[in-house]
């Protein structure tokens, strides 16, 4: 037996990578299989495709070589395409695009089949690099990501600290604490919060930056003022009409998304209520609609324009080799007052 | 002299197109600048373009056989990449794109340099088809795309029937007979309506359809209750100002989208008029955010996703060398009765 045919001595003697033909061996294929796997082509069954991507996954397999050529193309890939909050992003992806010479290819992670998912089809289309707008990646796709050269860069709007990609995120717990403590000084002290999915940590920090700017405050928390969403408008009319039913209902809310404002203000006309004289809004993202809303929208400003502009740059820099300074950008929010909050009513 | 060497003899007698040789003859160029040029090179001096493309453009040039192989790619272009609008076009092309295996280019036409322009970037890729949601191409962009062998489909809401290209519209007449009828039918006589820019034909349509039901019902249209506007939330809000000041003002608008209808909601509440009792409001497209604004919105559905899905499958069939039925769709619009109208007050 040779060194060069023991992987895992292969491995620790020489580099952190195996070869693809130590791949092909492991894996018992031949070496073009491993080479279409690689390349992400469709011409491989889906259980011979998993049996070299688990040899790859365990062995931390690199292609030693940088790819014979990347084409023109950045990649944005889409939990779910919905809505505004997405066209903000879409814009500023584009610009950086264009700025570079690159088109933008888009898609969403929905409806890929198992065994050729959209990693597949990246691999085929070998972009620059790879925007990824979502946060929960499965092990087993952080791991075929990692294995393979792509530049990858989470958009990551719900600020995990934990993964093991470069990210761009926003001050969520910044931007909680702002449009919190603006309703204090208002004079508001009931102020209800509607949140994203506790799971998700943007809603997570937002929430104690509530929390805390009502500590700083001196105002007690009311757990029955708490409501947790799933960021959809529905959410707003919802939990608004249980809220706003209360016997001591609260005189603000604090939402976390700009879609859950207008759901509550839906709410409040139904109760009969006015907004901002009888009940203060504040939303979160900035969305162009909320300027156009009766009336306009106190929130907080995401840039989300920016932000994918970021991730767009980040991703073309890692593309070119090149090694920037931040792998972690987090940027400011900002409370935009507009007409949807006043003092508290006495 | 022989007759191949005679570009324009060739070209009468045997096809309408001519050689990538003749081409390269004619211009004074070499054969693999000619190719270039064809597959959207980049390394090719704008005056040497310039002069191959009205070779090209002059001599009616089709290549003789299909390309080596296209990417699995469709392209979207937009004028300009903007709100909800475009969201419901990208989600349509998306999800036709995803059920054949393909993915989206995205890209918008503004910010091209003149010596290569997006039509370089779009022959570069080699995609399945183009869908462009735009009119007025300029005559040489027409001339350029119809030199080529891309297959190439207009998402064309402005309604133009005159273009060369296969297209996917809306009934923008009908739609705007329905809006106006269903206020007819509410009893308002004095109903104003605020257009797109007059060039674009999907305004003018509507407005026909506008003056088609106001005729119909014996109602004189008046002039004065006509304001052209650009497709804008400002429209509403600067147009609404005016004609909410007349002396004998309207007690309905038919707007020509739901942005406009937004402006309009803002100058009623300045004026201190409620939606729908003092007036009501029709708008045109039914975009999302319309279901939530207070009170919902009244609209003529246009629909936009299902015409972005048509455009696709359209352009995908067309780039297999199928041949579609119809080259020319009208999708039907459709009125959809919320709450922003109301009877005519006496």
């Amino acid at each position: 037996m040779t060194g060069t045919t023991d992987p895992s001595l292969a491995a620790e003697t020489t580099a952190p990578e195996m070869t693809v033909a130590q791949i092909a061996e492991l894996a018992g294929v031949s070496v073009p299989t491993v080479s279409r796997v690689i390349n992400g082509r469709s011409d491989v069954a889906p259980r011979t495709r998993a049996k070299v991507e688990e040899v790859i996954s365990r062995h931390g397999f690199r292609r030693l070589k940088k790819p014979a050529g990347r084409s023109a193309l950045v990649e944005l890939v889409f939990h779910e395409l919905a809505g505004a909050y997405a066209m903000e992003i879409i814009k500023g992806v584009e610009r950086v695009a264009d700025q570079n010479g690159l088109a933008v290819v888009l898609s969403e992670m929905r409806g890929h089949t198992p065994g050729r998912g959209w990693i597949e089809g990246v691999l085929a289309r070998r972009p620059i690099g790879v925007i990824a707008v979502f946060s929960g990646l499965t092990p087993q796709q952080s791991d075929q990501i990692r294995s393979r050269d792509i530049p990858f860069v989470l958009l990551d709007p719900t600020g995990d600290p934990g993964h093991a990609f470069p990210s761009v995120g926003a001050a969520n717990w910044s931007g909680g604490f702002s449009a919190t403590r603006h309703l204090l000084e208002l004079g508001h002290r009931r102020i209800a919060t509607i949140t994203g999915p506790h799971r998700m940590l943007s809603s997570r920090a937002r929430l104690d930056g509530y929390r805390a700017a009502m500590d700083a405050a001196g105002t007690p928390v009311a757990p029955d003022l708490i409501y947790e969403g799933t960021f959809q408008t529905e959410d707003g009319l919802v939990h608004g009409r249980t809220l706003l039913e209360l016997v001591d209902r609260p005189t603000a809310v604090f939402t976390h998304n700009d879609l859950q404002a207008l759901g509550l203000y839906r709410a409040a006309a139904e109760a009969g209520l006015r907004i901002p004289e009888d009940l203060s809004v504040v939303g979160f993202d900035d969305l162009p609609v909320t300027n156009w809303v009766t009336p306009p929208l106190t929130t907080i400003r995401q840039p989300l324009t920016e932000m994918a502009a970021s991730a767009a740059n980040l991703a073309i820099a890692l593309g070119r080799g090149e090694t920037p300074k931040h792998h972690r950008l987090e940027l400011a929010t900002e409370l935009v007052v507009r007409g949807s909050t006043a003092p508290a009513p006495r």
